[in-house]
């Protein structure tokens, strides 16, 4: 993936930055030496690397402004970060940038349980913002796998979802309001803790805009009182084909489980040799999970069952402790790490109307041949959001440049089936070439000029998003 | 509420117009003679009217482009007008526009129930994509109460919500995508059958943007499953605070109902007059609705009904039959007609955080007496979504201003309270000089901006959602 040419002219301005971010920072809050500027020199798309010009960590939104309208001033671009957790290159840096970590930014600013929300610094990780209201029995419902670590940040950047968002929804159906730094410095609020905007939803604009609008440093967030119990159930098929069909039959039916997780046969066997789950031997598995008073679980389940038992399940473990049912998700959880371990792998993310399940998989397996490149496929079956992982060798010369051309194939094929080249990821640096499948040179013009509003210098987040060329362009003009 | 000026000079251009027009459509589509422009000279906010220029019944997307591109050339503005229930003055000509009115555009373009979606042209009326999609045990979530009547068209640009949106969401959580036709004639489709947008989300900025953005002619709608059973229960309640209270401890217990709508005395009283539903004589009534299985049913509603215990009601009725639900509903739903039989009222629509009700409920009674005019408290109270009727006299001289004037103090209360002018009827005329009170003269700008994308001549939907001098400015720029 090609990344723009650093300016020399802001390479040169280099001094005058760093001195003006220190003053108007915290002592230690810039970082500018060669050597801790590399920790921040890629995300987790680490096919991609380039250490910025510099890196400040500022603690408040009023530091944020200072940050933004020092580099707005000097024309200086900058990349925002959450904790760097970005699959699609959302947080890489260009040379000539200086990015903007949200880490210090972690304080819980307000929890009101009478109107279910919760106001937080955006630095703060996705799961402590559930352990800030947890005690009070509440949660936060978006749940990326890599909660432990993403920042509400980077959630707000990716519009970000998780296992359980069949039920609950992603990020823009949690977020109630945003603090924003605008590029010159200003300060903005949208929305709140209400229901609807007056004017424009500008909330929802923000909310998946990967940091090319604003810096968002504050959010509301929707908290929601945690379910009486939660029970998955396992269950095995011959064929990827047969799981797709029951995913559709299930969701067709109207039953709304909170997550339905899919693994085909390799990372069922990679998850297997890591984690020891108890996944039955077979083509592929299906996690469906339902929540509520153990009344409703059961009468829940038992209608998934029963249409589950119409595709001759070579497995049904419906679980019968917490112990049982924490070693299910086990497997589940494990899954990326499992793949990491026998492979080097590119996880992609694009979308599928459901009923094209059965069809897109048996495209994928064909694309797999053609390329020579395995797939293993663990997604949330549900919502249509797919993960295919292919599998490639970093070592071997020409197998990344395979390994994108038929991500690409792929994503191509999820637009053509009627769905959408990202789910929960975003579009990064990843997928900006591809934008021309999804959307027309009119689009993406009105897409550009929104961010022109924003962003007139078109300083935030470089080269992201839309096609390189066209990026470029626009921040020329 | 001012309106522009005609501008003479599109006045003077109404006969090239109509011409123009006419060889743009079918025969019978252009209404320009006076006694029958007439008929659209207000929409549901009758207080205000004004016979458009000429009125246009496109029946395909095709021909809205034509009549798009024909004003847009001659500078014209356009209204767009659904079925012109806008109780917020959404859909009100002004004299020298264009009204472009989607009646004839209501057919079913697509239905598919493994994936959940309905295609529509936007004039269908609400109830009537029900109606497609019933006979499969599918049904379309937002229910506004005009939903006989509205169409979906309005519904999309004022993001409507309805009684049952509290579990269901509104209009945007339950759109997927949408053909729309910018004012330059440009056809653009945005989103579509699938989970998120790559790059901006602007489905999610186009629905509640009052037209002002794109006229929509196709919409593809989230349905469904029908529920297997609903069941409401009446509460009656000694005052406004105590019901007020009862709604936000449902609420933050974390049971969802399905819906939870408030009435006040005065409505209680005009209801009861007018359609006999046998409701209590008491200060505040709650209707909480719940649906599900049997079981389901039972186990919410004992939650339910202990929480409303230990607010010691004067009532507590479950309904045991169909017909007694159908009885405990027809009050509510001729809640705006009883009003209307005894009184002109003007409707309002603000949002406010749910545990804030007592202390709203309590000051709207001051300004009541302040103002010296009779409220009335009919609402969606479970998303703290209010709409209080103001009782006033048409024909008594001045008493429309003072409605007016007390209007905008409680709407001011709502956001004062955290919350939001307006929950789903929009801005509209209406409201426009009141967005001041809610966003700073920089939001409004960013605001402004984002409609300069869209419509650069400001002819979409003139002298609505922004203060009128503002847009006048813009669009004379």
């Amino acid at each position: 993936m090609d990344m723009p040419s650093p300016n020399p002219i802001i390479l040169s301005k280099k001094a005058e930055l760093v001195s003006r971010l220190s003053d108007a920072l915290e002592s230690g809050a810039v970082i500018h030496d060669e050597h801790e500027t590399r920790a921040y020199e890629c995300d987790a798309l680490t096919a991609y690397k380039c250490p910025p010009l510099c890196v400040v960590l500022p603690s408040t939104t009023e530091e944020v402004a200072a940050v933004l309208k020092v580099c707005h001033e000097l024309d200086v671009p900058v990349v925002p970060r959450g904790s760097g957790t970005s699959l699609a290159g959302g947080a890489l840096p260009t040379a000539d940038s200086v990015i903007l970590g949200t880490a210090r930014m972690n304080d819980v600013l307000e929890t009101n349980y009478d109107d279910r929300y919760i106001r937080v610094q955006t630095g703060r990780t996705n799961l402590s913002v559930t352990g800030a209201v947890e005690e009070h029995d509440f949660f936060y419902a978006p749940d990326p796998s890599s909660q432990l670590a993403c920042a509400i940040a980077g959630n707000i950047a990716m519009n970000s979802g998780g296992a359980h968002c069949l039920k609950y929804g992603v990020t823009t159906n949690n977020l109630l309001g945003v603090k924003m730094v605008m590029m010159d410095g200003t300060i903005t609020e949208i929305g709140g803790a209400h229901l609807d905007a007056a004017g424009y939803d500008l909330l929802g604009l923000i909310c998946g805009s990967e940091g090319q609008l604003g810096v968002v440093t504050e959010a509301t967030l929707r908290i929601l009182r945690k379910p009486e119990g939660a029970r998955p159930v396992l269950m095995g098929f011959d064929s990827n084909e047969v799981a797709g069909a029951c995913v559709s039959d299930i969701i067709k039916a109207g039953v709304l489980p909170v997550a339905i997780e899919f693994m085909d046969r390799p990372v069922i066997r990679a998850t297997e040799a890591f984690a020891g789950a108890g996944y039955p031997d077979c083509e592929a598995l299906l996690i469906v999970e339902v929540e509520g008073s153990e009344a409703e679980i059961d009468e829940q389940l038992g209608l998934i069952l029963q249409i589950a038992r119409k595709h001759n399940p070579v497995e049904l473990r419906e679980s019968t402790s917490a112990e049982e049912s924490a070693r299910i998700w086990l497997g589940r959880k494990s899954a990326f790490g499992a793949m990491g371990q026998i492979n080097d792998y590119m996880c992609l993310d694009g979308t599928i109307p459901v009923s094209s399940l059965p069809m897109v998989l048996r495209r994928i397996g064909e694309l797999s041949e053609k390329y020579g490149l395995d797939v293993g496929n663990v997604f949330h079956a549900g919502d249509g959001n797919m993960h295919p992982l292919i599998l490639f060798d970093a070592n071997k010369e020409g197998d990344l440049e395979l390994c994108e051309a038929m991500g690409a194939d792929i994503l191509r094929l999820c637009v053509e089936a009627g769905g959408c080249l990202t789910g929960e990821h975003g579009v990064g640096i990843e997928k900006r070439d591809l934008m021309v499948a999804q959307f027309t040179p009119e689009d993406l013009e009105i897409q550009m000029k929104v961010k022109d509003v924003f962003d007139p210098k078109w300083l935030l987040n470089p080269a992201k998003v839309f096609p390189l060329a066209s990026s470029e362009t626009r921040r020329a003009a």
